[in-house]
């Protein structure tokens, strides 16, 4: 199952890395845009759990992808690879993050991707955005949200 | 200039309509996504008032477009086009709308174009997101915005 | 009636701005890469005539567009646009060209449109595609494929 | 190393099982556009020697993807994932292929990656597009580029 993590801010890799940590121990496939901060704090994290991850990247080659990505994609298509971020998920949890993270939300609901936000999020609301308190907490919801689909 | 009309829902088309016809009033290209309901009221309202629109669609085929748009372009990259039409305009305004408008607005935002939400709008607040209550307020501060920067 | 020209190099221009101004002369709208070379001279060449010229750009702003474009899209895809170009016309004309131009005649291909190869040419052959050896035959024969679809 | 399997036609489904196999063998992953024909073949062939496949899908949802898939990404950005494909790979085999493999022929050498063309192939030729005559030549071949680079 492929479950993606979206967010930015340095404040936030921790909280993060242990989000990707814990859907790595769970089997999960964690997939993110590919670069720093959230995203390769997400996909440390899940390495360090024997996990494996996929970025998606904005950029026309895969050595912008940060260290942690198994498997790297290059749409060559700048923010509209963030369309591409959610498709390609069952449930997104969202830590922290701002303009980027909202399209990424936004696009998660049009599509009907359930999504979880750690944290005060981007700021979007509505039917099938949950909040939680913890990255375990973060992760168990959005497991059983994609269970309940 | 170009201003986009962004937004959804059918109870929103009368205001979307006032907010193209005052655009095309003042001489503004209407860019919007080119379809119907908002999208649709938008730019018959900018053809009222010998305006000029541009819709920018999801599909292969500028046959979508609706009957006021006077230049097409279809991207043929789905919802990757709500990237296009705020990329495309100085200001967007923002009609009614849900998860697409709401990807819109996010988008506009990263790129650094200022937002006038008429109405409840998609859910986004923060900098650069600005509210009014009636279309000759929102095209008022939508140019007083572009103006500003 | 949009019809696209596509090509580069700059050797092709003085070609590429005959394509336009006949175009122009014809009531067809110029659709382009909104860039330099061929992209400008064709722009230039429709203008020049009283004609209307469409951008089609591959970053995020409309500032990007060459000064003869009367309408511009920024569609924030990168190379992708190369498929909104020849998605948004009924017939392509081909002047000069490598690569780029190669993908917007196979895209053009992949999505039914005629293509019309104005010199040398980007090298592809096949149904749809045809040769001209003037600008006022590359016209003459586009506007005829496109009646005969 | 991600090496891209382009083309389509079901008559070269045998050729295109050889060289995923083959690739597979070798270490590679296996990168296609994940939907059927040779893309699917090429990643039938990859897993039947212990490979690793990547499918870049053009539609809004992994559940497109070919059983050989992996690791499934949903582009939503429809043909525009073609450039997705190739540039996310150090290398592509083309095996059989009409206009939407031209269109990857075109972006990998915009992009400078370097093509090998296994039979007739799309119909390009140029600088960086080799041709092979058996799936371990085109293997080789491909391996060969890509260490020159």
């Amino acid at each position: 199952m492929q479950i993606a993590v979206i967010g930015s801010g340095a404040q936030w890799t921790d909280q993060a890395e242990e989000v990707g940590r814990l859907l790595g121990e769970r089997g999960c496939v964690v997939v993110c845009g590919g670069l720093g901060e959230v995203m390769e704090a997400a996909a440390r994290g899940a390495k360090s759990a024997g996990g494996t991850t996929v970025g998606i990247l904005p950029g026309e080659t895969t050595r912008d992808a940060n260290p942690w990505i198994d498997y790297a994609v290059a749409t060559g298509t700048g923010h509209a690879r963030n369309l591409a971020v959610v498709a390609s998920c069952e449930a997104a949890v969202a830590v922290g993050g701002r303009w980027g993270t909202l399209a990424e939300v936004a696009y998660a609901r049009l599509l009907g991707r359930p999504v979880v936000v750690l944290g005060p999020g981007p700021g979007a609301e509505g039917d099938g955005i949950e909040h939680a308190d913890t990255p375990a907490d973060a992760v168990e919801l959005a497991l059983d949200l994609v269970g309940r689909r």
